[in-house]
């Protein structure tokens, strides 16, 4: 049995008796630095440390229009639109950060808080609602899901 | 080996392979009928279904206020909300259900259709986004998370 399996049974055995094993807390660190890349790479304007650990076939629901955003190129540009609107130099972290391990599928849920410039010129500090779905491919965690909200008013 | 870990290793090889194992099936079409017979509990205005298969500990984030709902009871009074302003028979049904499964840990994605009644008394058909984060606990899956919104206006 390759080491990978054997861990894996192992972590679910672990999980089973209600503590995280060894591997479901190596993924839920990796997921972190994850989100901590992706978010810098957002503060840099960085394309490609954003896109880094995306999936082509993302599916995105986004805080402004549109609906919903498929496909990696797609998903690229609801980030200029981000990009159009936000104060210089961009800031974009994350708060309460709660990552939900599992050995294939994992998901993240976090409150994100940025800064846009209205139409009227205004300052607007902004605290968005995130949750992020990941599967890991070829060993590596992958995003394929994001959703970005504020409540409707 | 109990046969759950001996099938879960097999769904871990074939998942590797790129193909869905027989485990990975069994589990999309278990939160497959999970998310409509929730959705048939709102419908129902039935708050046993509703809350059925949802995880003491759910994190909501809804299309209204508030920003967020911890815990099993204010998940519940989100659904109050709603209710206080959807057409009856109520409307909640979802399309574009995409269910990303997981051994442990899965997410769902769809388009979520209801009716509203607005406070000028007018009916407003609404397509929302869902995103619903789930973990197999006891052999069951529980949904631990659930996100609805619209784009933001």
């Amino acid at each position: 049995m390759p080491p990978s399996l054997s861990a894996s049974t192992k972590d679910q055995i672990d999980m089973k008796s209600g503590q995280a094993g060894a591997q479901e807390i190596a993924d839920d660190s990796e997921i972190r630095t994850l989100i901590e890349n992706w978010s810098k790479g957002v503060r840099d304007e960085d394309r490609g440390a954003i896109r880094r650990d995306h999936d082509d076939d993302i599916l995105m629901f986004d805080v402004p229009p549109p609906f919903q955003s498929r496909g990696i190129d797609d998903y690229m540009a609801t980030w200029e639109t981000f990009f159009s609107s936000a104060e210089k130099p961009v800031s974009f972290n994350f708060t309460d950060v709660q990552i939900t391990a599992g050995s294939d599928v994992s998901f993240a849920t976090a409150v994100g808080h940025c800064v846009t410039i209205g139409k009227d010129g205004r300052r607007e500090p902004l605290d968005f609602r995130l949750t992020m779905g990941l599967r890991k491919i070829g060993g590596r965690w992958r995003v394929t899901h994001e959703h970005h909200s504020l409540p409707a008013v």
